[in-house]
This record gives structure tokens, sequence and C-alpha cells, in this order.
């Protein structure tokens, strides 16, 4: 067994912008798993599933962004952008007013009248969730709304959807929505986003209304699907979500720390419009819209990567990444 | 909006077997998102799915687990249990040779001439793996094997099997065996354990038969379950994996750490049976063959906790949780 073998060619893991383009031709470290985005396909193929054209060389993602043009990407909104600065660094958050618009319009509110500032993620619960928002329950809420009707989901119509070809466990259908993750159901004519690793929502009470975004939290362990529709989704972390992921596990029921110093402070939850220009993060998400997009999702279903010895031919929901990075220089 | 509602009754999130029985009548901190074990029913009923009879109450899985038997567990079995001690505390790993005998013998026969000894996790990839062994490429295996001949399935005949009754998006059928997440397929007749959250494996290079057990991984993000039939799962942490999942993200390629003092060292691995009885840890797990599992399974598909407007109906394979506690004193 070779400890050292090399792989050339590496492409951005779903959170990790700046790999994209910088580590192109980097010799890596061994890759005893496969990582999700690894390796420039080096000799084996295997046949690509029926929706794929048979004639077609399988692809790997790395080859799809390596191929991908300008158009594949867009920036994000810096209205619709959060950044939450915590004390290792900065979570940024894309908002889905698509899907939840009195929602991302409340939390824009709140954010913007100061609500956060001061207050702490309180609640760090091993394979499910973080949450931040007023631990002590003294908050006053000034101009924003304290509680809003849920947006559970809203109709299908209206909004567009890039279909998986494989069967959801959870949903009629499952795809991506404006580069989101998202799900639907024909029989309803509804359509939701989905509770994927990163995903951000609206904390409620045991009342569907109690929400609103004064408490808000982020899936940082495997996707609990069975909060699609039961609590009002936001949008999703494009950027640091790690700094989420690595923080101290709360020991009291549900993940709360016990103690208030255990708190993690939010230094400062701004709209990325409302920041300089010289302390902003530029990002582009890959669009979920486009043929590339489509490619993207087929070389995740049919590994082609030398390492897969069994090509799986099927994917599921939060298992495709989208791609964010720093856009290139022009 | 109530900011602290109160939650009676708790029962253990899966890794956490304390709880199961410390916590049954503490008052909880307030449950913005409803845990993943929360809760007694307080009042609303759903009706159940159409696998559940229709007359029964619906019970949440803290009811199932507050009416459930001695019989319903089991003791984890010294002889096929690692702990892998951390500098933070210990990591317990139950082990499936049912799954993968070769190399759960190799696992045990590695850990007993002491290959361990001295090495370190050296990678942490973002919801993916954590990995340990040996980053230098030095160590020697004297008695054990270095490699051996892949074991990514097995006959599904031979083994017990508790189907879901959903589907599931990567194999023809998902449940579980033994107390480990697992899948099967009727047209080849084999059985696999699945790469849900916790689960480890022996990691190898591109050749299949490349891994053994001298690099071992877990799972600590949304399932891959694209590396199912990939790699040899050999077990899963039963409890612990908090510390795992914690460890600050490699920033190398596919979550290595790039600097050999920032790699998280290995105090010891040991198995059970040769840890002295004051030293050791007991745990049961609960038993996945019994009315009870398939109760707990009901409980989790159709959620009749106060808190869910949508009571789901459907679960995913790596949604259901396999409890552990603490034995209850006699």
């Amino acid at each position: 067994m070779s400890l050292h073998c090399t792989h050339r060619g590496k492409s951005a893991p779903p959170w990790e912008d700046s790999r994209v383009t910088a580590n192109a031709l980097r010799a890596s470290r061994k890759a005893v798993v496969a990582v999700a985005t690894a390796g420039l396909l080096l000799g084996k193929f295997y046949t690509a599933g029926a929706a794929d054209s048979p004639a077609a060389k399988p692809r790997t993602m790395a080859d799809v962004i390596a191929e991908s043009k300008p158009s594949d990407w867009r920036a994000l909104d810096p209205q619709r952008t959060l950044y939450i600065d915590l004390p290792a660094g900065r979570v940024i958050i894309e908002l889905a007013p698509e899907f939840a618009p009195n929602h991302v319009a409340n939390i824009l509110a709140l954010v913007r009248e100061g609500y956060f500032d001061g207050l702490a993620i309180m609640r760090v619960q091993d394979n499910y969730v973080v949450q931040w928002g007023d631990a002590d329950g003294k908050r006053q809420v000034r101009t924003a709304n304290k509680t809003l009707r849920a947006e559970f989901d809203r109709p299908a119509k209206g909004v567009p959807f890039t279909a998986l070809p494989d069967r959801d466990g959870y949903a009629g259908e499952a795809g991506f929505s404006n580069g989101f993750a998202a799900a639907r159901d024909s029989a309803t004519g509804t359509a939701w986003l989905a509770h994927c690793y990163g995903a951000v929502g609206a904390g409620r009470d045991n009342d569907a209304d109690s929400g609103g975004g004064t408490e808000l939290y982020a899936v940082i362990g495997h996707a609990p699907r069975h909060l699609d529709r039961n609590v009002t989704l936001v949008g999703r972390v494009v950027k640091g979500i790690e700094l989420f992921s690595v923080l101290p596990r709360g020991t009291g029921d549900l993940g709360f720390y016990e103690k208030p110093d255990q708190r993690v402070p939010l230094r400062s939850i701004r709209v990325a419009a409302d920041v300089p220009e010289a302390d902003r993060i530029s990002l582009e998400v890959f669009r979920t819209d486009t043929p590339a997009f489509t490619a993207l999702v087929a070389s995740r279903r049919t590994r082609a990567e030398e390492w897969f010895k069994y090509p799986v031919g099927r994917i599921e929901l939060c298992n495709v990444p989208i791609p964010v990075r720093t856009p290139p220089k022009p």
C-alpha cells in the first residue's frame, strides 16, 4: 500500500471557496477516503447512468468546475447576504426571499435595528444545530416583528426548480431552486427549502407562528429532513459553516450551554450591503439552473474518480454540493 | 412568544447515553428547534401513518424508551469494543464482525500489537470525516496484516435485518442489522453497512484491497452514502462522537492538518476486554430486532410531539437514532 499516492487536480469542497481556483495543480496528501471533490479521472471509466449520454466521457466535479463559464456563476447579492462575525471569523449566509419573504424582510429589519448586538450562540447540539439569539429573553424588538406567520412552504409555481432524477426519502421530488436545496409535491402544488447541512432557519416555540427570526439556527449534522415544512427556512451558510460546526457542544438539554460564560458572542451581524466595500467578501455561487449544474449533478451521481469501485449511479439531495468561490481575477 | 417554555421528559440523544435515565424529569431550556429526542406528548395527536395501527396512540421516542424492558437492550461486548482515549476524553466504537470479519480481526490485532501507539488524528474534513493512523508512513505492521481483501458487502442471507418501510435513496432496502444501519439489494443478494453519522471505516488507497485497518475514519457530517460498497465499514461510534466532531478542521487538501503539531494524539486505542474493569465504561445499546425498536422507528416516522405541525410520516435510514445508555442500577 503506497502511503503517499497523489491526486492531481482539486476543486472546491462545497464550503471552501478559495480552493476552486487556487489549488488546481497542487499535489495532495494521501486520500485514504476519497474526498467529496477529489481528483482528476486517471484512467478508469464507468458507463454513465441512463440519464446521461452513453457516448459522453464521464466527468468529475473537478472537470465540470474547471470547464465552467463565468455565466455559470452568480455573485451573491449583498442585499440578501448576512455576515455573522464570530471571535473565530466570519460566517456568510445567503437568504432566500423567494421562499420566506416575510421572514427574510424581518431578519434584515432585526439586523438593522441592532437586535442581535451583544447576543450570542447559546445552543450547539451535536449532529443537529447551532442556535443563536436572546438566551435570556430580555431583548426588545423595536421596529421589526417579534413573530410572523409561518412560511413553511410556498406555491411551486413561480420558482425555478431543477429536479434531481433520483427518488427522495421525504418528498415527491427533490432538487434545487435559485441555489438552494429544495423539494416539492405535485399533489399539493407546494415547494419548500430542505434541511441540508448548512441550512439556516427561524426557530419557533410550539405554535407554528411563534417564530420570526429573533432566534436562528444552522444545521451542522446529518440533514434533519423531518424538520422540512415544520419550521421556516430562511437561507443557507455559503461560507464559514466550520466556524459553527467545531463549537463546543452544550451539555444542557438540547445542547444548550449550561453557563452564560460558555456562550459564543456574536461580535456583529450585518447585512453585507451595509458593510463598507473594503470589509466585504466577494463570493460567487454556482448556478443551479444551467447545463453546467446538470453536469455537476451527473458527476456526483456516477463517480468517475478512479477511487470509486462502485460508481453509485444515484444521489441524494443533501449530497449535491453547491460550489462557492472567490471570483477569479479578470 | 414564550421564551422559556418547558418540555418535560427527556430521553437520550443518540450519542449521549447518560441522559436516558438521568434527566427524565428535568425541565429543559427552550426548545426553539424541536430536539431529535425531545419531549413527552403534551396533548396534540396526529393520525398515525398507514403502516401503523390507527387506533394506537402515537408515541414519542421518549415514551418508547421509558416503556422499554431490560431485554430491549443489549450490553456491548468488550471483545468487539474499542476505546480511543483522546486528550479530551474517550470515544467508544462498536465493531461489526458480521459485516467485516477480517477487518475487525485485523483491527483487534493491530490494536493489540500496539500499532496505533503514538499515532494521531491527522485529518478532519468538515461535513465529512475524521481520520487517524500513520500520517508519516513510517509505522511497521508486525503481526497483523497491512492490507486485506475488501469487505464492501456480504451475502444478505445469514444476518438479521429489520427493514424500514420507507424507500431509500441509495439502496433497494434500508434497515438495521445487529444495531447497525445497513442496506441490502435483492438483485445481488448482498447486504452492507451504511455510511451514517458516526460510521467507522477502514481507509484505503485507489486499489480496492489496499485497506485493512491501519487507517480508520469516522463520519462527522451528512451521511456520505456514495461511499457505501466503496470502502469497508467496520463499526460505529456509540459514545463520544462529539469529541471527533468538534476537532479543528484541517486546512490542507482533504482536511489534512498541514503541520504535524496540529495533529490530535491518540493517547491510547485499546480493546475494551483488555482494559481493567474499573476503567471500563458499561454501555447498553437498544436492540434493533425487537417490537420496541419497531415502535421507536414508528415514533420517528410519525412525530407525535406537539412541536411538529407536519407529522412527516417517513424516515430516512440515518435519521433513526440507535439509543445507547448507561445500564440502570439494579
